[in-house]
């Protein structure tokens, strides 16, 4: 009976060996740390009409949706938040779920038919990944951003359903899938296009309506979107945005959507207030990009090696798990907060320094946590 | 290309001949149906205590948890909400997730290890049976609440790592498990036990401690309990509880922990709020339970097949699912929301009104709402 919390603990400490252990590290309210790891990218988390809209939601609805979307969790909120989400978008119609890991789950498995081949970017989210699992679909997986592997993988399966699944903005590194490419190929091969375009909504495209409207292709009738509402938006849930047959199809059969509570309608409420911020926040946008410049210009000329951001995540490599969890742990205790990602959060052996370009943070603390981050370079 | 929605659209026809269409009815803020469908069975999403200590940290946090619980989202308050759920259940430690489906996907995964078999009850919920899928685990469906089908289970596999996966009260007829007995069969094979205590926390046991407490199981080093924090806590979110070496394993190697943006401070901190109430709440488990009897006996005399319910949960059998859909279409333009549980959201073919016992609701509309199921009966 105890053998099992034996194996558990004797895994525990190989992972400590491996310095790959992860400690939760709770921040207050009154959190005194620059953030360059928070998904804030615009500060609307804090912005005064997305907590008032919340504050008002919470008075008159109470704090949760009290059922799933079909049984009573649905308002009025929700509709209202799905119909600005899917014109954004450029859309027919969107879906809002409590998070985007089961807005991901639900809209692969809802893509896949008997046969489907699935094609999915060797640098996709953990989400996408188990919603290939999940889904029971034979999955190819493509190198990162390769479209030539991906047309192969389309070419080698002719007269199936196939579906490619890729990020717009990837998690880890902050690129760019080619996108437009992407979706010629797709269609050639009669297959669908499913985006996670979580990073880049808010961010890219016009109104940062993201990078599916960027690369031309919304409202194509053979690409599906799907982002979260906890980054650029501030807030928390998930969308799938798309054809509406695809969202009756998931409001009747999607499982992650008919058996989850909803999202509460205060979260709904404050998203919808920070949706109309985010289309309206060019001048937020044009300072993001100045000071993504500024983040590759400093790390550069100091020697570290620095993504090109293609959104608001800056990547830097770290020589080893250890050195990168050290190297978070100095920024920090100069107060300046960035993230670790390792084994087994990379999709390659390599750690790195993740760092966000959060508009919020003041533009001379930004600078001077970028100042920071070289001293403490190991 | 447009074959897939094409392909979409006769699946829908499909099941709209079936009398399987779903629809999205939103309410609004000030919706005047008496609620016996939802599952905010304490009242305790509108309790102001809940409200104000969510709006205070709507303040001072901002909407959302800006990242994952590794790097940004993690906040005191979440700490708080972890202890004080691992105090009321006994449990040595308590991790919170964005939703209850992400709390079982994790859960069941982290108890699974090589040649590991699932043994799940046949009632259980979606996020179990999906939890089983993606462990990628041998799984055998056992018959509902049969724990001579478990020890049979069990028995054929000897030496193999094994885990009984089973709701406490189940989400659709509303019935307990024997909890006692299943864990005595557990423990004789050395299996574990993983209960989703989600319809029993807040109603049953000392406290509203839930089912597993009330079986006399807290804090068994071989029992893991599971449950969400928005049916009687009023908010959104899930956990899991049990030994601090399960908890570790969780946020050093959890997917659906890792990847995912953490719960929204505020709902962290309503929920915090909503666990002190219901531990408190003994007049509200009395008034429940007296309103459940009164339920199946005004059911019962007029001929309805009535479940015996053990918690706040109701089940009231249907002819069909288009009688059942009418039922409760009926009773919606009478002012009252029920449940509609048909195909294939039921764990068999039998479609039901699910019916739940919200005190909130004040008393006289709650007998009214009986006379009017009765009325609407096919």
């Amino acid at each position: 009976m105890a053998s099992w919390l034996e194996a558990l603990d004797r895994r525990a400490q190989l992972r400590a060996k491996a310095g790959l252990t992860r400690r939760l590290r709770p921040r207050g309210a009154t959190d005194p740390v620059v953030d360059l790891a928070g998904n804030d990218y615009l500060g609307l988390a804090h912005h005064p009409a997305v907590t008032v809209a919340a504050t008002e939601a919470l008075r008159t609805y109470g704090l949760g949706a009290t059922g799933s979307r079909l049984v009573r969790g649905s308002t009025d909120l929700h509709s209202a938040l799905e119909r600005a989400l899917a014109d954004w978008f450029g859309a027919t119609r969107a879906l809002v779920y409590s998070s985007g890991y089961l807005a991901n789950l639900g809209a692969v498995r809802a893509l896949v038919r008997p046969r489907t081949l699935l094609v999915s970017d060797a640098h996709n989210h953990a989400s996408l990944i188990d919603g290939c699992r999940l889904s029971g679909a034979q999955t190819v997986v493509t190198p990162h951003a390769d479209v030539a592997a991906v047309e192969e993988a389309l070419a080698a399966a002719p007269g199936r359903p196939a579906v490619v699944v890729t990020e717009s903005v990837f998690s880890v590194d902050g690129d760019l899938a080619p996108l437009a490419r992407l979706h010629e190929v797709a269609r050639r091969h009669g297959a669908l296009l499913l985006v996670d375009d979580a990073h880049a909504v808010g961010v890219r495209g016009p109104g940062g309506a993201g990078a599916v409207v960027e690369a031309g292709l919304a409202g194509a009738p053979d690409v599906v979107i799907t982002a979260t509402l906890s980054k650029a938006l501030g807030g928390a849930g998930g969308v799938v945005a798309g054809p509406a047959e695809l969202i009756r199809h998931l409001v009747e059969t999607g499982r992650t959507f008919i058996y989850d509570t909803a999202l509460p309608p205060a979260v709904a409420a404050g998203v919808l207030a920070a949706v109309e911020l985010a289309r309206d926040g060019d001048a937020l946008r044009e300072e993001l990009a100045d000071r993504a410049a500024a983040a590759v210009r400093h790390l550069g000329r100091a020697g570290l090696d620095v993504s090109t951001p293609a959104a608001a995540v800056v990547s830097v490599t770290a020589p080893g798990p250890e050195a990168a969890a050290a190297w978070a742990a100095d920024c920090l205790d100069w107060g300046v907060a960035v993230g670790c990602f390792r084994p087994p959060s990379t999709p390659d052996t390599r750690s790195r320094l993740r760092l966000t370009v959060n508009v919020g943070v003041p533009r001379a603390e930004f600078d001077r946590a970028l100042d920071v981050i070289v001293e403490c370079a190991p």
